[in-house]
């Protein structure tokens, strides 16, 4: 009998990381005044799918009838639960509500385990739900900075975009476009970091019949920037929509502090087609892009109309625990715990375990023996978890109040008394 | 369209508090050489509840047929799951391995939410497997103790017991008990700290038939703790097993730093009947009794016979993370933010980010208006989260490099440089 395909166990190397993740995005979280929530693992299917959605979502629900005769099913995303907490508590809530949550969801497709997809896997959302504006924007960005940075996650870029200009320039060049080619355009854009220039030029060529040329230039627009020629696109809103991206995207370097050439504009991101409706942003580490956006969001016009009677706008991001997990544990295998504590005599026990309270106290990790076995052994097992000291306890050490440190990589052993001890620690722990 | 019944959203103020009781427990649990891990939600169903377990359990467990039409179901404890993981990876594992987990199983039981008993609810377990002995029993309680502390739960008393004494004690007694008397015999006994020395005295001489006087020399020795007439019980055995409690009772306070009378021996302990076999604990706030035990375990002999062809002995505890949570929120209400930076004119966005972020730097929770609204509406929202202090940034204090600090409680307000606010901070963060 073993685990459901799809399903991971998470060893200890790999549950340390997820756990660091969301111990630091939470810390980061919390003190920009988001607060921690959370939701049953289980909602009415209904809630769930709603009514018209018939789109690839719901074949991915688990779905089951309870012991009660309710139509169930297992939260596949946590948003959409969210979207129901928002409305059930709206009066509860204070406005703008600021939410941290995460946890695991659930979908039955067809698992990539080599990729990191899983059937159930981690997600980890920061919202801003009841306003609307800028500076709610560069708040839920500036936190996916602050976590990524935090986390020592390496290089990455955010990318930011705002669809409608996107949008604005297609139509310019391609004024005939109908509804669902424009779409396939959208599409076709949002693979330009993937899968490179002349590959998209020549969809879209196929898409609308346009000239080369045409879109050539388009292409070249939209790798333009903040060079945009914007007297040209007098369209209802696009400009204010540009200098509100522009200046989101400085709000976001005031409030995280990072660097201009981390956070970007890229007319090129869409992200899906039915959902935000302003800003969109997405995350690259510049060591694994091949991973695709490690954290992604963006703005949306109504969160809750489905469950309540009035719209509820909001802008929110996600953090892929599981794939960011897979590169930073390829980035440091070091063990947490790297000391551990053999007693090697019954006498000494009580003796050891007071050093090793006293160690604990002081926030130093150690590992204490419960074995029983001999020394040998007692070793054999620190090299095993690859703990790179380890304390010897025996009769003569409990008589002088010392211990003895032994380098596991050298092998060599001295002798300390519980001060000196102290200070070794503390240059271990640096 | 709202919530399954029986299961809860979990509220910021909730939320806060479970988070914390993890935080806290995973860390204690890492600074003793404990290693995070988890086990996916769902499991074969023939894996959660074996293949002769017909009791209460079963009709508990959420069962389904998944699309792939494979019989499953959702985890209702963190310790079926375990001896699962464990046999599927005992090559892998080094033993003895000390796991730490925290997560939320699933019970179509009736719910009581007036008393914290939900569908879906939190644990945290320790233990450690692969090994026998008093240290390991020792290290598992000394955690529960050093996590308790931590947490500022008040005062607590953890009682520990072995069960053989217990029935050692009832069969030297009732000699002529057959087994099943003797289960409800000990089911009896170990309600005498809810129920009262005379119900179960009533209970034992309806059960046994037995003289009263015999049946009160039997509640009189279960109270005697470590005052036990030991010489007259020479059955095989129940010296050793007297002898092993005392001395992990010792282990346990040195391991922990606990006074005496914080880790007692109560042998009417008896938690349960079929599964442990050695040690068992519970853990009784004094402030909050009527919880009954937040944190419970015991050592088992066998854990992963059903899953693995050789058996694996290990002990363990659990942690109530709802129930602990009941405690622990009713006794500290106060929000983990406590300051707002109130930001009353668009030009002085930036600089007021830039105050945000060095705080924020420093580890200083702070939340920074996001709405636009005007300065009364800002005040509004910190008055309505409980925010004690509210930081103000308008174009005046963008141009001197001050803020205006306002007491939320009093309404005084006083302009300070940030060098100042850096002092009142550290003053409202002691």
């Amino acid at each position: 009998m073993s685990r459901l395909k799809g399903f991971q166990d998470l060893m200890p190397a790999v549950m340390e990381v997820r756990w660091r993740i969301i111990e630091v995005v939470v810390q980061m979280g919390k003190r920009s005044g988001f607060k921690l929530m959370d939701t049953p693992t289980l909602e009415y299917y209904r809630t769930l799918v709603g009514d018209n959605d018939l789109g690839e979502t719901i074949k991915q629900v688990y779905r089951f009838t309870d012991g009660g005769g309710r139509d169930v099913g297992l939260r596949f995303d946590l948003t959409v639960p969210f979207a129901r907490f928002v409305a059930e508590h709206q009066h509860e809530l204070i406005f703008p509500f600021k939410r941290i949550q995460f946890g695991d969801v659930f979908r039955g497709e067809k698992p990539q385990m080599e990729r990191g997809r899983f059937r159930q896997f981690c997600q980890c959302d920061f919202d801003i739900v009841g306003v609307d504006g800028g500076s709610a924007d560069a708040e839920v960005v500036a936190l996916a900075y602050t976590s990524l940075q935090a986390l020592g996650a390496g290089e990455f870029t955010i990318a930011l975009n705002d669809r409608q200009i996107t949008l604005a320039l297609v139509r310019r060049l391609m004024p005939k476009l109908d509804a669902v080619a424009m779409d396939k355009v959208l599409i076709a854009i949002d693979k330009l970091a993937k899968v490179g220039r002349e590959r998209v030029l020549a969809s879209i060529v196929t898409i609308t019949n346009a000239q080369v040329a045409a879109v050539e230039e388009l292409l070249a627009l939209l790798t333009l920037g903040d060079q945009l020629p914007l007297s040209e696109y007098s369209q209802a809103g696009v400009q204010e929509r540009w200098q509100r991206l522009v200046s989101t995207r400085a709000e976001i370097l005031a409030m995280s502090g990072g660097q201009p050439h981390e956070v970007v504009i890229d007319l090129a991101i869409v992200r899906g087609l039915g959902y935000y409706t302003g800003i969109v942003f997405e995350t690259e580490l510049r060591a694994a892009a091949e991973l695709g956006s490690v954290c992604s969001g963006g703005r949306y016009a109504d969160l809750v109309s489905r469950f309540a009677n009035k719209p509820c706008a909001g802008v929110g991001g996600s953090i892929g625990v599981d794939r960011l997990a897979m590169h930073l544990a390829a980035q440091s295998a070091s063990p947490p715990t790297t000391l551990m504590l053999a007693v090697v005599a019954t006498t000494a026990r009580e003796y050891a375990y007071q050093v090793a309270r006293d160690l604990r106290s002081n926030g130093i990790a150690i590992d204490v023996d419960v074995s029983g076995k001999g020394l040998k052994q007692q070793l054999r097992y620190a090299h095993r978890q690859g703990y790179r000291k380890v304390l010897i306890v025996g009769s003569k050490e409990a008589d002088t109040a010392t211990v003895t440190v032994r380098d596991m990589e050298t092998g060599t052993e001295q002798v300390l008394d519980l001060q000196e001890l102290g200070g070794i620690l503390a240059l271990l722990h640096k």
